[in-house]
């Protein structure tokens, strides 16, 4: 016997009194969470077993998921016996997406993921984006933002919410507090933005959500990566380094949202100073910088993600100061690392954003510290790993945030669309 | 209008059909949930419109709770107007209650917390363990739980699950894999404990839940602190140092029940080795005996509190040695809890077990490195505090989650004394 929990929405008013939520909306939330979580297409047969709802209700509320574009019929099984065989339900492709969107130090992005979790159409536009205002940074950034919603449309999909990545402490309602390798400070960015309509709005999904880069790009991995992988740290290794950690499948936040600083956790307390006022953060001996520096590439002044195919083509071609340069690195890396996983057991570390070509040569050094520095790593060793996504993860994670917020709370969708 | 969410059980077979779990186990948890979280005592008439069951429900529920000796009814409130006043309801003192234990270094402990939060009974006993076997050490404890045992069954207390707080890493089924103080390695305390009955059983409470004593701290400190610190850092130091990482009122455990191994976080990656086999962790810099050491009281092999209160004396008295040995264990304690906060960005830390009676002194270059190291410092401080219940922490909470379970699920408890 397995138990599950099922959770039901209740409405309180202010005079203390309740009445039941809407019964339809838990059966659409409960009947597409079947479908988008199974392993083929069940039938509405299976659906109904599974969920003890009634068939007649199950089949109602497939047909409300159909006609709003939520679900599809897989094609027709083959003919296994007597009757006409069960057609299998699957999440549809052509209804509403998510928009992911990115600015960092050196490149806008922008990308659209459909409901079955596939990427549809993804854009990085190069630029130097320190000496730019935040409000032009925006302008160029909506503009690509347009041309994603262009190509959406063409394909027969809607736009239902954005995600925008930034590399910085975002507080509530959108204000990005602190960016400091952009250079930004209490950025108001959903006013900037306020006349730049990105999506079609929708009861139930915010039309924009501004989120810290490295937590998506944590959540972009749980969604691009291997199965199974439910509670991670991702380090996300740019001109700052980020970290987004994922508990059973949700990413963690923090008390105000301000997780994730790995970067300035302190790996040497009387070491080099840190533009953050700080001394022997690790960003000043694992940061591009400190790695570009060391590799005899300082002030080269490349792209984040060009600098790191360039270390990684050194590293590759043998180059000993580059193979110094990333195996110091990964040693500082490894005893952060080492600190967090004895603070928080978790069992899978990736290496993500600009790290990901080179966890290569990062790898070995950051083993070799978890071994020696994690209480339990004898008896339950760390797995270090690649992003699956790389650099490219905190956009497609933040559009795959909108989609699942759709997939949760179907009922906001439907009206808008029925 | 607040939305809240109702959680009800239901139990999946192996074949696929569902069907509906209890209501009336249901009903009680929300019943005896909204009484315990109340204010002040809740009318039956509150209680129906808060939860939206009828009246006539509430009061069979309330009716099954006062027999099972879960609830009961509160002094008859002064007339206000005409009619009957009506009687709230409170949670039990003469009912189920929670057996808390600790072997430690130094000492074992035993006590009794009621339904009521109200700690009944509480001995400790002081003993050197290092010398002696693990299953003498559980022994011993075992005569300290059946004195427990009796003293709550003479103030009409039943005892209906026992948590064990251990200084180390506890498996699955209770097998502490490593308690590196003690001198414990693979010891199946369960087994050794099975000759001993240590409550009564009761459906859905485990008898013997095996735990770190660091987590168990910081849910003593959930218990018994202030109201509202729901997120925060609970740091233990005694010869080791233990965290306890509370997240929304949750203990986190890790991946595999591992989490809080903070003593084991390096602080100064190339400094002194550690009995871990790593180097430069903070227990070598912070821990009782980098203290002792530091403060010129090396080898007085004094029990874990009676340090700490000395060390406390001497500071007191502006011993110069002592001064600048916790000013440079709360520097060591400072940085790494700088690191924490910078990762999991929480707004409290809560200084436990031999840290509470020297946090006067710990505090101020904790605090300084935390104003220094972390990036959201300027515009959101964290607060450092000592705990509320200082050594005895781990105990008290091992008990207070044995009443939170009964709490949680009220059926079983009532099928067994009904």
């Amino acid at each position: 016997m397995a138990a599950v929990w099922q959770c039901q929405a209740v409405t309180s008013t202010s005079t203390g009194a309740v009445r039941q939520g809407s019964l339809r909306q838990l059966n659409l939330a409960v009947v597409l969470r079947r479908i988008a979580t199974a392993d083929r297409p069940p039938s509405r047969a299976e659906i109904a077993a599974d969920t003890g709802l009634t068939r007649a209700t199950v089949s109602a509320v497939v047909d409300d998921l159909i006609a709003g574009r939520l679900v599809a019929e897989a094609e027709p099984a083959p003919r296994t016996g007597a009757g006409r065989p069960a057609r299998g339900l699957l999440l549809a492709g052509d209804g509403p997406a998510g928009l992911g969107l990115e600015v960092n130090v050196d490149y806008l992005a922008a990308c659209v993921v459909d409901l079955t979790g596939a990427v549809r159409h993804h854009v990085v536009r190069r630029a130097d984006l320190r000496p730019v205002s935040p409000a032009d940074a925006l302008d160029r950034l909506a503009r690509l933002a347009a041309e994603a919603r262009a190509a959406a449309v063409r394909e027969g999909l809607t736009l239902a919410g954005a995600t925008l990545a930034v590399p910085g402490l975002v507080g509530a309602d959108g204000l990005v507090r602190l960016a400091p390798n952009l250079g930004w400070r209490d950025v108001a960015v959903p006013a900037l933005l306020a006349g730049h309509p990105l999506v079609e709005p929708v009861d139930g999904i915010p039309p924009l959500v501004v989120e810290n880069e490295a937590n998506l790009a944590a959540l972009g991995e749980l969604h691009a990566g291997p199965p199974g992988s439910a509670s991670f740290l991702h380090v996300s290794g740019e001109i700052g380094i980020g970290a987004g950690i994922v508990l059973d499948g949700v990413l963690y936040r923090g008390v105000r949202g301000w997780s994730g600083e790995i970067g300035h956790i302190p790996v040497h307390p009387t070491g080099r100073p840190c533009r953050c006022g700080g001394q022997g953060c690790l960003e000043r001996y694992a940061g591009q910088e400190a790695i570009l520096t060391a590799a005899g590439l300082a002030g080269a002044d490349l792209p984040a993600d060009t600098a790191a195919a360039r270390l990684a083509d050194l590293a590759a071609a043998g180059d000993p100061a580059t193979l110094t340069a990333l195996a110091d690195a990964g040693t500082a890396l490894g005893v952060a690392v080492a600190g967090v996983v004895n603070l928080l057991d978790l069992d899978t570390v990736v290496l993500g954003g600009g790290y990901a070509p080179l966890a290569r040569w990062l790898r070995p050094p950051v083993d070799a510290e978890l071994s020696r520095r994690v209480l339990t790593a004898a008896w339950s060793p760390v797995t270090v790993r690649p992003a699956a996504l790389g650099a490219r993860s905190a956009a497609v994670g933040g559009a795959a945030s909108v989609v699942r917020r759709i997939v949760d709370r179907p009922a906001g969708w439907l009206a808008r669309s029925g």
